[in-house]
């Protein structure tokens, strides 16, 4: 970890998608940044000089040019983009924060944490929380029941919870999902990752 | 945000921090509401009537007068207390963010699950995941060492982290955790229970 005077240090695995999440959003604003790789494999968040950056020991976490520090992906991008047009204003920012927060209770919980267990630990199906396979089926047709009149989540155009929500669906495969099952879901995951200039999954 | 004629229905449940900090955040900013039970121990989530009103089968949900719907109780907390001083400005509101956005992911999927499944569904301990007291525990360190310093958790007063963090935390004693073991976050308990106008836990 380097001391700079970057006005942006992302901490952050790119194995993850809440931390990808956050350099998406940078990117996409042009906010110069460095990121500093984290190897959540090797336990490095449990390091003291970490849990200095972070005591709840997660990354994402942030450091700004005057020393502040912010964790929690969503809450991370939510300041970077104050302002801009990834987040809509009225009854729609509200309806963006409720996806927000779905992703990170019933939707990050079951497909990331299965996929981690699955493709990352590689442990055995008898070892893996019979639930995760169903909650993450069940998030997954919400979306694409959600997606059934919508291209994107909320307001129209890409926002925040596209962006939020994009991080582990597009990785369903590595949980073991196949998302030509929720096709609308699969067309949506196209669109944002061309709308973000990333490349496929 | 102003709310005409009595215009907010909380369909919630009374065993549910969740639900309850919206009933709070109403109280105190003198909306007038309705509130709608829902048992969650007899499935009612399951309803095609409830699931007409959140797709996600989650309490709580919000419906205002003109029919709008918003879920996801951090969400609907953030939009009710827009411009009050449950919100703080600037990057403390991103602190307050990072707060809860936490709350959903670290804290309430380990205590509030933890008591359910003891005190409500009655489980045995050999049929209770033998992570979730771990986890609790380390939620319960991580705000007792927040608050080594602080009387709340942002901004020097009561604003929605305190309201979402106190939801669950009060009952820790239904999760068979003592909070005597972490004397800092008993004493904050006692103070936002206090600045609600809630009677003790």
């Amino acid at each position: 970890m380097s001391l700079d005077n970057a006005a942006l240090t992302i901490f952050g695995s790119s194995l993850s998608g809440n931390c990808l999440k956050v350099k998406w959003v940078a990117e996409r604003l042009g906010l110069p940044f460095d990121w500093v790789e984290i190897d959540v494999m090797k336990k490095e968040t449990r390091s003291a000089e970490f849990l200095a950056l972070n005591p709840a020991g997660q990354v994402p976490v942030v450091r700004f040019a005057d020393g502040r520090l912010l964790a929690q992906s969503n809450a991370i991008v939510l300041y970077l983009a104050e302002g801009s047009n990834l987040i809509p204003e009225g009854f729609d920012r509200a309806l963006m924060l409720q996806w927000l927060f779905w992703e990170q209770y019933s939707h990050e919980t079951a497909i990331a944490v299965l996929r981690f267990r699955k493709t990352y630990l590689k442990l055995p199906p008898d070892q893996i929380d019979p639930s995760l396979e169903p909650r993450s089926r069940k998030a997954l047709d919400v979306m694409n029941d959600h997606l059934s009149t919508r291209g994107y989540f909320v307001a129209g155009r890409l926002t925040l919870a596209d962006i939020a929500l994009v991080g582990y669906t597009r990785w369903s495969h590595e949980a073991g999902l196949d998302l030509k099952e929720w096709p609308r879901v699969q067309a949506w995951v196209a669109r944002i990752e061309s709308d973000l200039n990333i490349g496929r999954a």
